[in-house]
């Protein structure tokens, strides 16, 4: 009989071909002169224009000089623009980095500081910034329906995470049609990374009653479609519920934060170029394991396994591993490129706060059990 | 593969003498200058005197004239009280009728029509009422997280739901514990409202897959906490579990809209005086045996009662049944003192617009054949 605090502020538009009722979606919020922040790939596919032309000059100008992991110069170069061409709203289309970025300069439009003062403290996010709404091309990160952006601050050695009830988008419009172009390896990873959120979710020591019924539903969804999207790339049901799956994900993981698999992707990342997903991966099925043996949640999960048609929560980590090695995703140290003379750094650098929601408390000798043991 | 629209803006902060916590709640919210609306029988029990006086003065006054079905008369006192005192916020504290009366009187406040013009349809909600924080002190409407409030006009004999998204409460604060003097009786009516909210998201029309979810963990709470919490009214997990099963079928049904139990509940509140909830488990269980029969719903509706731990859709209704039964509901026309001669006259009053949301077509010959064949 815990407390339990909800929100989820954002309306969720969710179909195939959605993208294209965005000019009545704008009308509709009144929304008149708006920049399109997207990513390099999709100004090169046509799409980031063709969505401008279709706004009927409610759409003034594109913004897309974005990196993978964004930095805080792409950050202020985003929101002068959005200062220049005097900006009412913003649509952000694209993937996790271009939701990182766009969220942030919509903040910074609004004020007189840069995107390094957010990362360094120095400022804090204490109101409204530009409106925007949020258009996701992959099936991750949920930013669609989160307060956070990730930035880096190459000069001064910082990634860091802001987060905000200001930084919620808008509006999410949610249009599986736009991941079909997704390759497979990202679709994998990506994959992975909705599992991670849906898992710690619900195991995290924030979880939920109605965070419990997101998670569940989304690591089912996961489940049941992800290979078929990796291995049917132009498969529409698998697309839509995959990215349903996501987006699900993300109203519970958005309230209970992640856990150990996501604070030990940090580091893999940063030092060794692991994208994202595949780094929450890498550890996801040891600490599921962990969880589902021992700590307050084993029982819990073990009734979560066989709801999802598991035999036990062992049998669900194991359809992992086999999913990880049928989507050829990194298993071992070894063919993550990790030499063992490098593993103590990797444990040190593991220990995010988000370590800490781990049901089980996890110590540093412990991780590097976890690391030595995976495969 | 359908699309979906999915919004749920109030954040719900829920939890055991979470009242107590109202006072931080404004400050947070700066909230300064506000009218606690409650009951006649909240007043007498000397809780909206302790609301006020441990507001530190953020609450200004109080007005609990309200009816059971909440006239337009009491609307406009309300309104008036606002302007008034000059609030600029309310709390709503109460069961249905206050929420109803609230929710309108805090939209009439900052304009210059009254209640009725807006129950004729002669005046549209256009704009942000004043702001209101609701308090539920019975589980059943929901009516903390949807955009309806219901009014009788007297005088022209029109009783009418108003709907809007500016009549979304700002905050829903559902403290169990205030649930915990509901006689029996009104935990019984009230229970089966929110089994009617459960089972009519999951199957009507406009279910969706977020909505199915929240549909489906409510009624799971309805049916195993609402005799626990008739039985033994002190019972404190059950309370809790019947407040989270109410506004988690309000997730559901505040999008999907309620269907033919509901419409067939306003004449037989109306004009026989049963009350609301009572009058919607007069026929869910009759709608809900047509339902996983026959029609398009009918195999979903099997599945969900399996995983409710039912043998098929026809032991989740006797169940029904049997529950109505030891709550000493109505059950018969007889027993609801509806003579043959009114059978018509009630058949052709039950045809509101929700009727329509059934999966399978009601008819009226249909529609008198379940009232016939009820006990």
């Amino acid at each position: 009989m815990e407390n339990f605090f909800y929100k989820q502020p954002v309306p969720i538009d969710f179909g195939f071909g959605k993208l294209d009722q965005l000019p009545e979606i704008l009308d509709r919020m009144n929304l008149k002169r708006g920049l399109l922040i997207s990513a390099p790939s999709m100004v090169r596919a046509g799409i980031a224009r063709r969505v401008m032309e279709q706004s009927g000059n409610r759409i003034v100008g594109i913004f897309s000089d974005i990196q993978p992991n964004p930095t805080v110069v792409n950050t202020d170069a985003c929101a002068a623009m959005l200062r220049d061409y005097q900006c009412t709203f913003a649509v952000a289309l694209g993937g996790g980095s271009v939701m990182d970025c766009a969220k942030a300069a919509c903040y910074v439009a609004g004020t007189t500081y840069c995107a390094a003062d957010l990362l360094s403290g120095a400022r804090r996010i204490d109101r409204h910034g530009i409106p925007m709404i949020a258009v996701p091309t992959t099936s991750g990160t949920a930013s669609e329906v989160t307060t956070a952006s990730v930035l880096t601050d190459t000069e001064r050695g910082i990634k860091a995470l802001l987060a905000s009830d200001y930084l919620y988008p808008i509006y999410a419009l949610v249009d599986p049609e736009l991941t079909m172009s997704c390759p497979p390896q990202v679709t994998a990873a990506s994959g992975f990374d909705v599992l991670a959120h849906s898992l710690e979710a619900y195991y995290g020591k924030k979880h939920q009653p109605l965070t419990d019924l997101a998670a569940e539903r989304a690591a089912s969804l996961v489940f049941t479609h992800l290979l078929d999207a990796y291995h049917e790339p132009e498969n529409k049901e698998a697309r839509a519920r995959m990215s349903e799956a996501s987006v699900t994900a993300g109203l519970a993981f958005s309230l209970t934060q992640t856990a150990a698999a996501h604070a030990c992707s940090y580091p893999l990342t940063q030092d060794y170029g692991i994208p994202h997903g595949e780094a929450c991966a890498f550890t996801l099925p040891s600490f599921w394991r962990i969880n589902c043996t021992e700590g307050p949640e084993s029982a819990r999960l073990q009734r979560f396994s066989k709801r999802l048609g598991f035999k036990s929560g062992a049998d669900l980590a194991e359809r992992m591993d086999q999913m990880k090695k049928e989507m050829k995703l990194h298993i071992t140290l070894e063919e993550a490129g990790i030499h063992l003379e490098d593993l103590d750094d990797l444990v040190d650098k593991s220990f995010a706060p988000n370590m800490s929601n781990n049901p089980v408390e996890i110590t540093k000798e412990r991780l590097k059990t976890v690391y030595q043991n995976l495969g």
